[in-house]
């Protein structure tokens, strides 16, 4: 008689022979594989937040404020653009954030679209809500059609077009024009996911500067990267009101601890200090990119804290030999490519250093 | 032109006319309508908390780590049965671990079934994964017919049947016979929701008895009642390995901040002080149901930390009143019934003074 296992339990058919998301959590020198910004907060910001959650913890038995009013007033004066509380929304990550979203706009019978090479979270939540996924593909330079994408949109009629900008993992931002073109299309909303947005370049806009002119469109960010707070899992969203209120339908209630509200409070008033690291990833990603075409291979523009390189043709030996060398980067985005967190700029000097050792 | 709303978006058909599930969040001098613990943690228990935060906020720059494998092994240990981190997970409070198992062995197509009246979360997260929702009924004294129970199982043969012990709004505990029954008979797995488990009369058995001879029984537990920590959002549940197995390929990466890994661990170290609140809340809980049924009301045995009591021919002129006099209880149940958290000494005493007023 053979064991227990996952065949003997009701788990839903197209679950089956899936693996769960996500990449190695290896204890190396150098992580540069899941895009955290390597800046840890200062002894000063530690001790604000510890001083916040000891305010919070003497109210621990007690339930969180459930629409985390005044933190979504934080993010909205954080965020600018004219808006407020009753426009922005939050929850423990933009995982969540979009898994929201796709519960209550997407669903059986229902199709979000993306572009890919993108985030691969997008159509994995997808699935788990029972969404129907459309992948659409970006160009050769990573880039959207606007014409295609257009034309996509029309045949699929899709509820949610997911648009990732900068894009992970090829770093591409869109131009706004693309992204008001396919709203215009769209019968239903557009999530652009700006997870990266305060690393883009001098001159790219976001798209929060569309929301005014186009209540269908979703701007989700998060403070995992820019405000280097992956640990604390906060993400948030601003759109119009009635997508708040669709979204508190399917939310589960007390979703946000008041610790996370707490915290997540202390980083917007640190705001200076968190996003102090961002000029200098910034500019260490700039000069990564020249290194990496300086030295023949070929990069992806990036507008984000992360850099996607190529071609190789077994680009898991390249990433082997990274490993071997203490360097642990991430196999992922189209076969011949691989990506690299923009880390300290020592850390960036052994990310050259094997490189270089291991192409030859 | 009428403005931009709710119907204005591709809003899922089946949410169209929803409200938001939750009670009102009013600023009262005594607060008994969701079930929190009264007692905040001690001012030493809230430095260990800062204490442990403050070391995790070092790191905050950096995911936490997507398997909480400390956490779960600190709940294990708690658990007792023999149980280890294999076969122990949580989330962010218990929705979130009852959403994970629905999206894993609910949605389109799916069944899950419960016991009514029960916890209207069950129904709530059945509806947003988009699980069908077949409701039986307890009986007259909001126990589960053994009988009935397994014909209904074998009927609808539902992939999920959550048994809530004790129940919430009524406070019944089930016998481990029932329990066992029906996890025989069910062809899918039974969760049974021991929210309320600590709080139990003496000789009411938990099922965690009965998870070594049954591998498809699921029970989920909490930190926001017994343990006090409604804020911080703990939910976990013991369960046989190859049910982990499953909630992990729908979990959402990095679910659980470092935060709230760090708090928890906290708060299971300091689980005896935690935990003194429950004797004294069982024994308040005790004397008000003597009390209430010395004035004539109805009460349903209780073995939680509330007391669901009746029978009002109009339950909400009860419970205006007992608002209008600053103590807010709850409306829910059944018709003629209202439910009321246990408190403080002093907040008891001001509920049976509003009561005895309210009621003549």
């Amino acid at each position: 008689m053979s064991e227990f296992g996952l065949h003997d339990l009701p788990l839903r058919d197209d679950l089956r022979g899936r693996t769960p998301y996500g990449a190695p959590q290896l204890d190396v020198p150098v992580a540069l594989n899941t895009n955290e910004n390597p800046y840890p907060p200062s002894e000063r910001l530690v001790a604000a937040l510890a001083e916040a959650v000891s305010a919070a913890a003497r109210g621990l038995n007690r339930y969180p404020d459930r629409d985390a009013l005044r933190l979504r007033e934080g993010l909205a004066r954080y965020l600018g653009h004219g808006l407020d509380a009753s426009r922005v929304w939050a929850a423990n990550g933009s995982n969540e954030v979009l898994q929201q979203i796709l519960q209550a706009f997407g669903g059986p019978g229902r199709t979000a679209m993306g572009f890919e090479p993108s985030y691969s979270m997008h159509p994995v939540i997808a699935e788990v809500t029972g969404t129907r996924w459309v992948a659409e593909r970006r160009g050769g330079d990573f880039s959207i059609d606007p014409d295609a994408a257009v034309a996509a949109v029309t045949e699929h009629r899709p509820d949610v077009v997911f648009l990732t900008s900068p894009n992970n993992p090829t770093g591409t931002a869109l131009p706004l024009e693309t992204v008001a073109r396919i709203a215009a299309a769209a019968p239903g909303v557009v999530v652009v996911d700006e997870a990266y947005a305060e690393f883009r370049r001098e001159g790219t806009p976001s798209a929060l500067t569309l929301l005014a002119e186009n209540p269908r469109i979703i701007v989700s960010r998060t403070m995992s990267k820019a405000f280097a707070l992956a640990g604390a899992r906060l993400g948030y969203l601003a759109a119009h009101p009635a997508v708040i209120d669709a979204l508190q339908l399917v939310r589960l209630p007390y979703h946000l601890s008041a610790v996370t509200q707490a915290v997540a409070g202390v980083a917007l008033d640190f705001s200076d200090e968190l996003l102090g690291g961002v000029k200098q990833l910034r500019e260490e990603r700039d000069a990564l990119v020249d290194w990496l075409r300086g030295h023949g291979f070929r990069v992806a523009d990036s507008d984000a804290n992360f850099v996607m390189f190529g071609e190789f043709p077994d680009r898991t030996a390249v990433f082997r030999g990274m490993l071997e060398r203490g360097v642990l980067i991430r196999e992922v985005g189209p076969p011949a490519w691989l990506r690299t967190t923009i880390g300290t700029p020592e850390e960036m000097s052994a990310f050259r250093e094997a490189l270089l050792q291991v192409t030859g």
